[in-house]
């Protein structure tokens, strides 16, 4: 077992270019850190490229968790110093591991549909953390899918990983433009509803148990006009407080659960 | 009109110490940034000391609000250059006004109980932005108040009152110990239900229209043998995908909602 120890191995180089959003759409490949997240991968069988490992960054629960995990698949493993690792890892994760993976396929035409799907729709999303935790609620409620569409959501990127703990990788996540999204959920004989501030109809009083789509819009900005048609209920959650809505994570979680009760 | 265009002015050093926990316990005095949150404060009634203004960090828009908000209030205001406003200012906010407020009460013995509370206890939540997230959803779904159980709680840390959309100065807010805050909770005749990972009691099984409490802990480690009595019930959520729990502000904002939706 050798161990790298310096910066300038290519390998290394090109891993850490990843970093950067734009290196990523040109390698075709993305990071994963951190062991949870690296063990959702292996579960929604996304391709690995690499793993870099630094034993002496690892606790013995962390070495003994990676080993095991690792041992069923055919991965090329590659041991790095502690000051490798430092500049490969993410912000202040220090689990020991940083994965490359190919990029998932995220074509909407590639979406298998379920039987009576319950899909989330987000566009404009602004902030990766709020993007990662609308999955991870998502991933909770057993929703279908959720489709980005705007065509600009980086999916893969680092903080939507992390702050949906990985389930972006399980979860059937994909991206379109906002026009053919709306296209397909009609082909697709979905109801759609749209989440607005100003939404005609509460939440509650919607029935969810039928195919069904809901779409959320930047916190800022709202949602584009594509949505703004007839065939398209704009949903509101009562609001009694000071201010005039939630944070996006949280009005996905409130209908995704509302979704989930009536749906049994 | 004068400028304060000194980084040694007197009133200006004191709160750019106020970005400091320590210096906001020993002022008593806390920070306030933005606009929004600026009118939340005047909403509450929080107690402002100063209002640091810099006109050319405004926009015509923002120097219409701000002129007409504060127009009605006897606060002394002062204005500063953009060098000395760069310095007063929270991270990328820009909206040129930074005020000075002494530390709103926050002692459980003051909270005064509504007809039927709906109360939120949050203990040892690790980061502000969930904290203040939570107290925005409270605000939003009706929730009477929202208690700080762990005595570690900064509840007006900058972060907390950006998150919270400066909702935490409308919402009653409090802190105790968990100990004294769980007799609190007795005394007043609430039922006490503890949202856990591994709850027995689906959260749609529960009557929330009663006065009712619902205990969050912290996401890496849940909440202390406080909350391990037989007295309070242990609720989870579905969760029927890859991870194990949601983010603590989408857990909160389902109970929430739940229980606004069965108050009707």
């Amino acid at each position: 077992m050798t161990t790298i120890t310096s910066l300038q191995n290519p390998r290394v180089k090109d891993a850490i270019r990843l970093r950067n959003g734009r290196h990523r759409v040109k390698q075709r490949r993305i990071l994963i850190d951190g062991i949870r997240e690296l063990a959702r991968a292996l579960d929604g069988r996304i391709d690995l490229v690499e793993v870099f490992i630094c034993w002496t960054c690892c606790t013995r629960r962390q070495v003994k968790i990676l080993s095991s995990m690792l041992g069923d698949f055919h991965v090329e493993i590659l041991y790095v110093s502690e000051q490798v690792f430092e500049k490969l890892a993410f912000g202040d994760r220090s689990e020991g591991v940083v994965a490359v993976a190919e990029t998932p396929m995220t074509d909407i035409n590639s979406l298998t549909m379920l039987d009576n799907p319950l899909i989330a729709v987000l566009e404009g999303v602004e902030k990766p953390g709020n993007v990662g935790a609308v999955i991870r609620s998502a991933d909770g409620a057993g929703v279908s899918a959720v489709i980005a569409a705007d065509g600009r959501t980086d999916l893969f990127n680092p903080n939507i990983i992390r702050a949906s703990l990985g389930t972006v990788f399980t979860m059937p996540v994909c991206e379109a433009a906002s026009g053919t999204v709306l296209e397909w959920l009609r082909e697709n004989g979905l109801t759609i509803y749209a989440a607005r501030v100003d939404g005609s109809v509460p939440y509650t009083e919607i029935d969810y148990r039928g195919p069904t789509a809901i779409v959320f819009g930047s916190e800022t900005k709202g949602l584009s006009s594509v949505w703004d048609t007839d065939d398209i209920t704009p949903v509101r959650l009562p609001m009694l407080g000071a201010a005039d809505s939630l944070n996006i994570s949280a009005t996905a979680a409130v209908l995704f659960y509302e979704a989930l009760r009536q749906r049994g």
